[in-house]
């Protein structure tokens, strides 16, 4: 793909996001998106296949921005809790911002929910791989009981899908409970090594 | 309420719950329960003041039966890490029956989230009474470590709610992770009392 194709993908993937948080992905046509761009749809066709995949392309931006920034704090040189702690209330953090409260957006992973996904699991695979490798090192390390680390990360990620997936964020708002931070500290307490009895 | 009255009562909820299940929450009307039942529909809003009244009422029945499931385990003779798991694997259990992939089951849910949420919220604070009474149960005999009762279930409960809610069972069953026993195990064991370290 030549530096122009690039930016014309790139364009058109901008505009898309605007009108789907505009109008909502549902009343946004691939015409609506070529015409604000003065280009025919069959142009818009040339790089993205479906409406469907250009909505990929705009999740997959907000999905990278996530597994960049804990692929980076998995990186630091810190005790594997902390670390494990601070991704957990990170994707919370992002999730939050982009997505609580916000109809459109939601509406956006409501679609990629149904059309998409396999986007959707190599997300999780991606969010998957960076906790394993941290808990795979509490474990290494003794800092972490002998979990096997596939297993303990599928655990954890389920056990906190009520601050992770980002349409139960807003639908479980009205449900008591504790906050991120308390349920990521109970979470990790399961983790922890126990030191044996006398 | 006379016996004849409780009758009535208990015949218009049966009725509902059988239009409910067979052509849905929403295309129900009360007329339909009345004239099914030779009844004027003047008659059926003595008993209840609305149809959302109605499905309450036609829930509360599940509800009981889970409280009910779940408060004969807590009251056993056993270790309270059994009995919790008895409890989460039974509330699971029940959920799965009444209400994975039945879509108009899943719908009367949706409406009672919409229109009933001070029932749902009364249903949450009674389960929540039964794991705590356990939770407590289990740190006054030190087989867990001294967590503070009331948070450790609300933490337990939502740790658990791809497994508790009635709708997220259905619709996360596509999201790769642990069995409910896996996960429930996972989460006991944040509960786990801790020997002293040498």
């Amino acid at each position: 793909m030549s530096h122009t194709e690039r930016d014309t993908k790139q364009i058109i993937v901008d505009t898309a996001e605007r009108f789907f948080r505009d109008i909502g992905y549902q009343k946004t046509t691939v015409a609506d998106i070529a015409k604000s761009l003065r280009m025919s749809p069959a142009n818009v066709y040339r790089f993205f296949d479906s409406k469907k995949s250009i909505n990929e392309a705009v999740l997959e931006r907000y999905k990278r921005e996530q597994e960049e920034a804990i692929a980076a704090i998995a990186a630091e040189d810190r005790p594997a809790a902390e670390r494990l702690h601070d991704i957990l209330a990170t994707s919370f953090r992002l999730n939050v911002a982009r997505f609580a409260g916000h109809a459109r957006m939601q509406e956006m992973v409501c679609a990629a929910m149904e059309e998409s996904w396999d986007a959707i699991l190599a997300h999780i695979e991606r969010f998957d791989a960076v906790l394993r490798r941290v808990v795979a090192e509490g474990v290494a390390s003794g800092e972490f009981r002998p979990v096997d680390p596939a297993h303990a990360t599928g655990c954890i990620r389920t056990a906190m899908i009520r601050f992770m997936h980002p349409l139960l964020i807003s639908q479980c708002e009205c449900i008591p409970g504790p906050s991120p931070d308390e349920l990521i500290a109970f979470v990790l307490s399961a983790l922890e090594a126990r030191p044996k009895a006398n």
